[in-house]
């Protein structure tokens, strides 16, 4: 069995957090992949050297500076501090980006409605690097920046590089996908942490999308799931970073499968 | 034969210069390793933060704030920019910094006369992993970077990684070192840049140091040069980044052995 465990912003911006997280994370018996998000740090950066910053949909958009930033803070910052930080807690780890062994090659999102700018929308993945540094014992950690091959970086979304990555392991062995955010799972009244719904499919997800109880935030990631399980991943589930040990028992999170 | 190169700040900071020098290091056939400096951006990036930086005697004084910067540019901008263009010149590579797969542990250095801050002092390199890596074909790119295996990354001077890494992977092939410059080589005469002395030995580094011969600053690269040989690295040699293939060919620079 191979976790994959996403992170994002929430708990890296909060270094006291992250270290618990990773205190968990470390504890997870087995192979294990982390993959981690931005969180502030890249925008508080480019704040500071007056990088103007976009967002259109939740989405930054990356013009060259941009991507300098973020490269700096999530392949660099982030990326490097997390392995020193397992590699104190007994994990041999290797910080990588998509650019690293050819990891995820991506072609850079055409420009429709929107320019994106050095965006990348995933097209392949090299599963059979990733589960050869786990055969040798060594923990990935992927910072969300792929290439496309030609010598350019792109900025590409973590949730999707988990759920990718996740799919491309799966050719190896079973695979178990955690997205940890800041809520307890997919819940069934927004306002109420206790309402987690424990299991999904796909006919539920659709049911309780058309009677509108999904909220907007969360599709997406459902979505996403069910295409993951759809993929050959054995499991998604969907819970709260401070919420890892039981998560991984089964007793927190909302479980799509 | 395993070739492993050293560039500096000279040519990182000359994007074409850059572009160019990874052309030729790309076609140098056989295994092979990169190990970058820093360079100006590092600088650059610290004085539109506003972080004050203070050398001592050519080095660095790394503070907290400082080693964010050093992380962000040498580990994030620098490394993985240089892992995208090697890919795009057909070099699966593979951008690491010493945290990674515990690849190089050093200890902070003692306070003494100066207090250099988050500056690391080499006592281990993990040469068996970075050889399993040159035996899948893949490239290491190594920035400057190391740890301390309790979390705490260090700054760490990359002549001296470029020496330990040589050594390390001499227990598993023949080892050449190249430290690209941005001269020709050791010079009998500073100003005369075709004074080039093409092979010294210890004994004729000794007597020339004797006469004062030698440039002050061409000095520790010697020592270091002899030091690295005598530790079982077949040649070191010294010469100009614009002349790589010349060097590989032994038609450029100093060799010392």
């Amino acid at each position: 069995m191979i976790t994959v465990v996403k992170i994002g912003g929430n708990i890296i911006d909060n270094p006291d957090k992250l270290n618990g997280f990773l205190c968990h994370f470390a504890a997870i018996k087995g192979q294990k992949v982390l993959v981690h998000g931005g969180g502030k740090l890249a925008t508080e950066l480019a704040d500071k050297l007056h990088i103007p910053q976009q967002m259109v949909q939740g989405r930054r958009i990356t013009d060259a500076e941009t991507l300098d930033v973020i490269t700096m803070v999530y392949t660099g910052l982030i990326n490097k501090n997390i392995v020193a930080d397992l590699s104190a807690m007994g994990c041999t780890s290797l910080g990588v980006c998509g650019a690293d062994a050819d990891l995820i090659l991506a072609d850079r999102r055409p420009v429709k409605e929107v320019d994106y700018g050095f965006v990348g929308d995933i097209k392949h993945v090299n599963g059979y690097m990733l589960f050869g540094w786990l055969s040798q014992g060594i923990l990935p950690v992927i910072s969300p920046v792929s290439h496309d091959g030609q010598g350019q970086l792109l900025n590409t979304n973590a949730d999707t590089i988990a759920s990718v990555i996740a799919v491309a392991l799966s050719a190896y062995d079973s695979v178990s996908l955690i997205y940890c955010f800041e809520k307890m799972g997919v819940l069934l009244d927004i306002k109420d942490n206790t309402s987690v719904i424990p299991t999904l499919n796909e006919e539920q997800i659709k049911k309780l999308k058309n009677e509108g109880l999904i909220h907007s935030g969360m599709l997406p990631k459902l979505e996403n799931a069910i295409q993951t399980v759809k993929n050959g991943v054995e499991s998604v589930i969907i819970g709260h970073a401070d919420d890892l040990p039981d998560i991984i028992l089964g007793k927190s999170g909302t479980k799509i499968s």
